[in-house]
């Protein structure tokens, strides 16, 4: 019933966004803005890392349950900034709220890019000012938002959906997201911090964060590409209810929809992991406790073991399973089944707690399946019912190369 | 007073060692004895690992308080081997048992090398009935034990100590240790499994267990290569008292020597982990726990951006305080301190959590003491008095390279 149309932040019904250079990068567009019509709900995730980019720290403290419009610039992280940091976010806010006559608390505010230096508040305020003017709906002004706010990715995040609701209202979800892409040789990023913007016409409640929450620990929140946490990541859900129709929160079409285009967002993301020739998606059913099926699937997508076997299509499935035992979670070895799956391959290993074939040239058959762009692992710990799923990305040469730069 | 000599397992007093071609392999050594002429006090760490190897399982079921022979297999793990392989394991004790005249409950057993495969037990038999005629003390027999479990290094991690103890009796410490070493193409290993075998002929009650638990806690439990732990690392000490002179479990003097040995191994161990080109020494200082000191240090060591990072001396010391910040351990961020040290030169970074220098000339400082074969990160976290230090390596092309390559 979810259906995934052609479109951006601007396609749900009162969005508008631009996407303008301010300076801060030597040329590429490196400041963008959103605006809703009302003010909309808003709901966000932010990095759990105790270093917090300044941004981070001021969207936190206001914790505003609405918001009207967000500012977003790159090339610099306004992270490491101290206290002055603190105070140029605020002032980022201020400048939008006097260009588009808000209240500041309705704006909220993002950073991405280089950490450790002052933001030039010269040339952000310049961007403001030229970003409230270029406000637009369309297509090219999701390209230009996305643009400035993802200029280091190699594959564009941004995917719309609608979905009818069970009340007849036909709503629609917009995405960006941008982050863990290839980082350009001039950046010094702390890595590719992940920021997403989420628009809807559909009404929510305030009460409808612990269903955000939930949908983000399914999708980013299972999405690794090292394991490292960026001080900057922040996904923010924005709904301004006019679609009109009733109330969204408990509308379980609603839930799908969203979930679908967070778990497109999140995949996208892994594929274009820093350096990545595959996606790797770890599946893991019936542990014990859904915590339990989480920490299986993050100890396996975050071991450099499994994810360079996977690269070199190396069918070295043992690190897979001393993923398992370093997770903590709960499994009954006698009973635990591993498959690898890769293209139409599904190879069963493990039977009884010891591999079913012990030739090595059963093996070839694993190497196989792991010789695809796409290679899923399957592992059932055989003492629950819960389950859960998350994707990564292989380690390769290029990921080193890319993160070993001297990039000053 | 410790005094490091030209040495190995059977410098000790009443130890004999080893090393024989059992066929496992296809043509060096592959099976290690080690006997003391009386039964020593057995103290071991096991990998923690709910996934643990069939030998690993036996010794931690049987818990012997004192052990007088130990057999090593390299070439296959026993690992993810069922239930056969806790036969296998147990018939390896009785195999040494027999031909020593021995309890098999004094017989410790380790393997490594190829896991999911069943071990070839006719191969195995012979090993030790060819290991135990051949049992001698002197360097050479140090030499044939060391590489019958050590062939996939690089570097030989051996070295032994003697101290005078405040009784007056001079005692000896060696010590072995195969791991993380770059692992043969042929090889299908989980990774680098770390076994370690000290002897010394210090007197030592069962009551030294929880000394022997912090001095690898501060050792071999603060060496990181990848963060993935295997299925079969196992550190044995064997302390069978025949230096005579009171018991050493309280004297501060052994405990200083039998640290030094093994921060001595742990350090080698990360020099020589997989790839490696650097040695990167984190600092903790001034954390509110000991906890929270081990915790940031790990978080550090085993942050793949922040190896990467250092690798290819980029300056990206943002890494650093990312890591600090994932590592869940309290600190202050308006007087965390960090320093970068390599070489003849030390560079201090922060300052009320913002960086010192704001010009990209200054970070070239930084670049100039990564680019040393040793770097020291230290993190000052300005909220208790806990400290802790720990090893690990740079993330390098070859560390892909081996870890990516079709082993089987």
């Amino acid at each position: 019933m979810v259906e995934f149309i052609d479109g951006g932040i601007t396609t749900p019904e009162g969005f508008k966004a631009a996407g303008v250079h301010s300076g801060v990068k030597y040329r590429s567009l490196d400041l963008g803005l959103l605006r809703s019509e009302v003010p909309a709900s808003a709901f966000a995730g932010f990095t759990s890392n105790n270093v917090k980019a300044a941004p981070v720290q001021v969207m936190m403290r206001e914790n505003s349950p609405t918001l009207t419009a967000v500012v977003i610039n790159s090339g610099n992280a306004n992270a490491l900034t101290g206290r002055r940091g603190i105070e140029d976010a605020m002032t980022m806010k201020q400048d939008v709220a006097n260009e588009l006559n808000l209240d500041p608390v309705q704006v909220g505010v993002m950073s991405t890019g280089l950490i450790g230096r002052f933001l030039d508040m010269h040339k952000i305020k310049y961007g403001i000012h030229r970003a409230s003017r270029e406000l637009d709906i369309g297509r090219e002004s999701d390209a230009r938002f996305a643009e400035a706010i993802m200029t280091t990715d190699t594959i564009k995040k941004e995917c719309a959906a609608r979905v009818r609701l069970s009340d007849g209202t036909m709503v629609y979800i917009g995405a960006i997201s941008k982050g863990s892409g290839m980082i350009a040789p001039h950046m010094k990023v702390l890595h590719g911090t992940t920021l997403s913007v989420v628009t809807t016409d559909a009404k929510l409640s305030p009460k409808f964060r612990e269903t955000w929450q939930e949908i983000l620990d399914d999708s980013m929140n299972m999405v690794s590409v090292d394991g490292d946490q960026s001080t900057n990541d922040t996904c923010l859900l924005l709904a301004n209810g006019m679609a009109k129709g009733s109330c969204a929160d408990d509308d379980p079409l609603f839930r799908e929809a969203l979930q679908a285009v967070m778990n497109k967002i999140a995949r996208t993301i892994a594929i274009d992991g820093e350096g990545a020739t595959k996606l790797i998606e770890v599946q893991v059913n019936n542990a014990a406790t859904k915590e339990d099926a989480r920490k299986v699937v993050k100890q396996v997508i975050n071991s450099p073991l499994v994810k360079s076997a996977i690269f070199g299509s190396d069918p070295n499935y043992g690190r897979v399973m001393m993923a398992l035992g370093n997770s903590g979670a709960e499994f009954n070895i006698e009973e635990v089944r591993l498959i690898i799956k890769g293209g139409e391959m599904e190879v069963p290993i493990l039977e009884g707690g010891a591999p079913i074939f012990q030739e090595e040239r059963a093996v070839e058959a694993v190497r196989m399946a792991m010789d695809n762009k796409e290679v899923a692992i399957v592992l059932d710990l055989a003492v629950g019912t819960e389950s859960a799923v998350g994707w990564g990305c292989d380690l390769t040469y290029d990921y080193v190369r890319i993160n070993a730069e001297y990039s000053t």
